[in-house]
């Protein structure tokens, strides 16, 4: 049996997901045989920073790879399986919410790959802590993922479709959402004219505490010890009618899972 | 003229930010002459902390300190003062949405000495980084408690009680509500029995993004994106209606704010 390092991998796609995932490959000791992108520009890009061969059409990716490795847009994916050719190869997505059996009608090898992070521009992510959630139809084709995962970060999970849609909702208030507040804090400082690195230290700390805390326990401000007063006066502060609801809504909820416990 | 460090320092108050502020003071060469707190239990374990003398009756705080702290629940601040002795020295609170006002009936020397952060129960807070606001009638003051806190941080700013309010705001955005989030986030793994723990890496990443870029340029997620068909899923997944109002009025305010820019 041929060892994991000599896989040939196919990249499919170029965009954040697809850049980091390829450099921590390549880091980890493993090889990308070829890139695809739609545009020249990013298929060449990422190609020129992996030392690979790229394609701009999908018929044209190589046929006898052992793995490709779909990490596009959700709603590439099947635009993309649609041009496919037919291969041997273990085909994988990168997606939180979409299935493992959207590969069903094209493939008998199949699974998925899921890094639990978030990927921005020029943002270089190490995948040593990055949980990685694979799944596969086969047997051997989730041991296969599972030593790859494992050669990438110590965090690997397996993980079934139907438990991933619920990581990545629990991701979007985590991550997504939680940066929203940040950008209402953000645009109420702006307003006052104060700068907005102030709130860095306090943002750290918000995170930091529940590596040792439960978010509950770690709950503080004026929700939390019921304040009306200072919740009255935050209410008139905001100009802003969304914000507004926002703020009258999650003191609410914070209040509500108080009680209830 | 008395070197700072000498000042005759009273701390009202033995909680969290008491705690914390007493242990800063003290690593960085000041003295706590006096911890007062209505419970024996906590002024006398605040002062055994920091070698200080204690007392539970506000009528028996020493009249000859040089600044009085008033590091208490926004609450109890005028009760403190009610039965507050007549002091020559500074009186400051600590409190993000008081404003300076509240000593005007008592004193004439007062002032603000605000720290924005957040703090728990056993959590260390190192005051180097922490943004120090402070606020004072009289400049000689204004000068002295910019002195007293440049020697805890290297963040100290001047800031009226006014401005004050909206920082105060701005904090319960970027740390109560996206505590929240992380709660929410919690809540969701509970049920599908996915370890908390997995969510860390993303939450840091999160946190850590906007040191470089701004909240509004650091968002990703289907809300941002226009991905109604992935939010439609995940509204399909939300059991609870208050988590289900939330996850619309946030995706629908990450939209707006995307578009109106």
């Amino acid at each position: 049996m041929k060892h994991i390092k000599d896989s040939k991998i196919v990249m499919i796609g170029a965009g954040n997901l697809a850049t980091q995932l390829s450099i921590n490959l390549i880091k980890a000791g493993f090889k990308i045989a070829q890139v695809y992108s739609r545009t020249l520009e990013s298929a060449s890009s990422l190609a020129d920073k992996i030392n690979s061969g790229f394609v701009t059409f999908v018929p044209e990716i190589v046929r006898d790879a052992d793995i490709y490795i779909l990490a596009v847009k959700d709603d590439a994916i099947v635009d993309i399986l649609n041009e496919m050719p037919q291969v041997k190869g273990l085909l994988v997505h990168t997606a939180g919410s979409v299935s493992m059996n959207i590969f069903a009608s094209y493939t008998c090898r199949y699974g998925v790959f899921y890094p639990l992070q978030t990927f921005g521009k020029n943002r270089e992510i190490s995948f040593g802590i990055v949980p990685l959630f694979i799944e596969a139809v086969e047997k051997e084709d989730e041991k296969y993922l599972f030593l790859l995962a494992n050669s990438l970060s110590e965090k690997v999970y397996i993980l079934s479709s139907e438990k991933r849609k619920y990581l990545h909702l629990a991701a979007v208030f985590a991550c997504n959402f939680t940066n929203h507040m940040y950008v209402l804090a953000s645009k109420i400082l702006e307003n006052e004219h104060i700068p907005w690195e102030v709130m860095i230290p306090l943002i750290d700390e918000t995170a930091r505490k529940i590596y040792t805390l439960s978010p509950e326990e770690a709950q503080t401000g004026p929700a939390v010890r019921c304040d009306r007063e200072i919740m009255q006066k935050h209410l008139q502060l905001i100009e802003n009618e969304t914000t507004r609801e926002l703020y009258k809504l999650i003191s609410k909820n914070i209040n509500e899972i108080v009680n209830n416990e």
